[in-house]
């Protein structure tokens, strides 16, 4: 059985989301980043760069979000995880997915969260941030015009909109403006009203009010 | 047949490598950076975020190196890209392969090629790219400890393969002492070994003495 360790309403909810939509039995272990655990010797073994998710397999351990999702696919089923079986609609939602993960939560969110990834000098890590809302700002506006009735990436529920939700979570405690980004709203209230999402949030303890 | 956009030495070389390899018939479309060939409307119109590489194919335009990669690996053959077959080994070479182009790349490289990217300030820009000097060389001396007698991931040619090289040359346009990393000369010695590798770096119109 597969474990996954993962740290409460961070990008491991999107894997967490994706495990759960597949009805597979896996197990969980939580990380207190407010006490460091991410830095203990027990978590460094798993994964050294100490940041999570990481999915501990019978064959070994994966880390790096798009890798864990690739494989819960390929092993477990793709709801909520990455389309299968049509090459061009996996290439897609993975064009969406690295974008999302890369560029909106690597680059963008991490700007703004930990600006000292960038730099140790506090007065350019404030300069980052100040660059982090611009480019979040341009980042929604897109992400908005992404959203249409449906789900994000084709006809069926991906990793995708498990991160629109992630990140409108992230907007909403850094104080974004929500109400500039209807569609994105719209989706996001798609995405919690799934049984499976709604044990995911539960399973991490978060409140349901932090995602509407 | 497929075309790929790409810039000469960027990451779009990674995949020009991978389409290289496969054998199969393909089409190429150089930009120019310098004349910022990347930003007119005819490209935008192949892809919005200014950015190579980006595939164009029967079904679609697909952008992002992953996702990109994926899809060759998915129709064209894996020699090169990303391995297919056995889903802990993919996951397992997309975790490094993120790891690659979204840590390595799309955050330390970019942070020292492209301050502009993370803050408009120019004093900002000064101390980000100090940053990432910093970080890159942490980075390097992973990425040295990774290379062992073949290849980075398992026992074929892969797309990190050519990240590997990719980096290579930048880190030495940079200035790094790559006198440092012996391991990691090897691998890119063994990169540019591949008559696949040579053809995409001669289309390329790169000197061969950039990546040694």
């Amino acid at each position: 059985m597969p474990t996954l360790y993962y740290a409460p309403g961070t990008c491991a909810l999107v894997t967490h989301i994706a495990l759960e939509e597949t009805g597979a039995p896996y197990e969980t272990v939580r990380l207190d980043f407010a006490k460091g655990e991410q830095k203990s010797p027990e978590y460094l073994a798993v994964n050294p760069h100490a940041r999570v998710p990481a999915l501990v397999t019978e064959e070994g351990t994966i880390t790096e979000n798009l890798a864990i999702l690739g494989y819960i696919a390929d092993i477990h089923g793709a709801e909520g995880s990455i389309p299968r079986g049509n090459a061009y609609e996996t290439a897609r939602a993975m064009q969406l997915l690295s974008w999302l993960s890369g560029t909106v939560h690597g680059i963008a969110f991490a700007a703004l969260f930990r600006p000292g990834r960038f730099s140790l000098d506090e007065a350019v890590q404030k300069g980052i941030t100040e660059g982090a809302h611009a480019n979040l700002t341009s980042h929604f506006v897109e992400l908005d015009d992404l959203c249409g009735a449906g789900w994000l990436a084709g006809d069926r529920f991906t990793a995708a909109d498990s991160y629109a939700a992630v990140f409108y979570r992230w907007a909403r405690g850094a104080k974004f403006d929500l109400g500039l980004y209807p569609r994105w709203s719209a989706l996001v209230g798609r995405v919690i009203d799934r049984p499976a999402v709604l044990r995911a949030i539960a399973a991490e303890g978060l409140k349901l009010e932090s995602f509407a």
